[in-house]
């Protein structure tokens, strides 16, 4: 399945996608997709009332996209989890995962505006494949674990920037945070529907020209492997969103470091879960 | 004023304390004390109510004493911003402040236990004052527009597994997030009751050994200017939380390091705040 959120900003529709693309209002089922619906079966009853057939049809028509998941209470980013990028950035692979986080505020939707912050000469694109967790994970005894707790993928941005995150201080929180750098979805896709999640790929282009062109299988720590670990040193929770890294192709390591521009438009994809498109605006 | 929350985790009643130290409830007057309430004009409603002579009196006797904000939506922390912590842990006073994040999810009350991690032998402590935001502050001005911002004050426990945090990567958020690693409170105190917040005495034991002693005077970056500096970079919300470092004294720099163990008692307090007191556990 894929859900979905439509509507302005905090006043977003729950959604589901029929096997036709056709939009259903789940507005009778759940006030919203967030971690409280995750956590008391959501989804399985979404599938229910999907497989029954009265779920009433949603024009979408027109309106935006939200994230499909309200208020994350943390995103949790993995850094250099891509060999190639760990390479094209001069970082060496790291021996354990690389983890940071982002304020769950910049969570917006796929197609809203990205806001370069004021004073910003570096804002870089990294197009990832997000995990949302479905079910709390604490201490999970093995990878094989963690497919009981996602409940779905989702198409991240994690948007950057590098003179606050490589060059204010040693810890990167700072370049992660700003306003609107965390474009989520257009969908909350279900794992059934996913398939492998280390056999996809993923592209992001910036004024149609392409950057990032890589594969999920060149992880260097997989999603299993992340949700696992992480649950070892924290709790995760319904709603959580874990960016699971960025393949080689960001602005910071290509020549001439052509970081974003107000004007420029930026777009990614990852197999299966759909396309964000965002114009880059001055905050 | 003194906003407290009482109660089991989960199920708090909002209070207030009198001058006389007898706790009000606000349970007429607010759900709870959180962005919501405080974005909303609450702490001036509950000044109001006070004042009136109507509140309820609330028991709290034999009750759990609960954060003083409900679900912070981020916890900011800033490193290395006392000159005398920086030079026990070997790093330079840095130019800029260092900005990590913790899990908003560790934050609990300021008497619960604090679990020691699965597998941790270098769980330490650290006092500090925390800034709660009170309403959106963005690209301000200058550190004079803090104030205006500021919902008040809180003793924060940035409680930190220096294992997770220094050697397992050079990022500091994991070994920051693990359960139960932000005790706050026992009370949020309104700016007005705290006079100058670069005068307050930070102390903390262990087993009742005094391991830090410190003052808000020697922080290298004031309140104020955090709160300022912060805001050029991310969107801070009301109920956001800034944990704003910690004086000498934490056992990384103590001669054998002596790190926390299962059965320690910590006991810490900051001038007019008020005192936490936690049990350590085994997680």
């Amino acid at each position: 399945m894929k859900l979905l959120r439509v509507g302005d900003p905090g006043r977003e529709i729950p959604a589901v996608l029929g096997e036709d693309g056709v939009a259903f209002s789940l507005a009778g089922v759940t006030a919203d997709i967030d971690g409280t619906f995750l956590a008391s079966g959501g989804i399985d009853r979404v599938g229910r009332e999907l497989a029954g057939g009265s779920l009433p049809r949603l024009d979408t028509a027109g309106r935006r996209t939200g994230a499909p998941v309200a208020r994350p209470g943390k995103v949790v980013c993995v850094g250099l989890n891509y060999r190639d990028h760990a390479e094209e950035t001069g970082a060496a692979v790291p021996e354990r995962p690389v983890v940071f986080m982002k304020d769950p505020f910049t969570v917006v939707g796929p197609h809203d505006a990205v806001r370069i912050p004021r004073g910003s000469v570096k804002t870089d694109w990294e197009v990832e494949l997000a995990v949302v967790i479905g079910t709390e994970a604490r201490y999970l005894t093995a990878p094989a674990e963690a497919a009981g707790h996602i409940a779905g993928y989702a198409v991240s941005h994690d948007v950057s920037e590098r003179e606050f995150q490589l060059e204010y201080s040693a810890q990167w929180d700072l370049g992660k945070s700003c306003e609107t750098f965390n474009p989520l979805g257009p969908w909350l896709v279900t794992p059934d529907e996913v398939g492998d999640p280390q056999r996809l790929g993923l592209r992001l282009s910036v004024n149609g020209e392409v950057r990032q062109d890589g594969n999920t299988g060149n992880m260097v720590f997989d999603a299993a492997y992340l949700v696992w670990y992480l649950s070892q040193y924290m709790v995760l929770r319904p709603g959580d969103v874990i960016n699971t890294g960025t393949p080689a192709g960001v602005a910071l390591g290509l020549p001439g470091t052509p970081y974003l521009r107000a004007g420029d438009t930026v777009e990614l994809s990852v197999d299966g879960l759909g396309t964000q498109r965002q114009k880059l605006v001055d905050a």
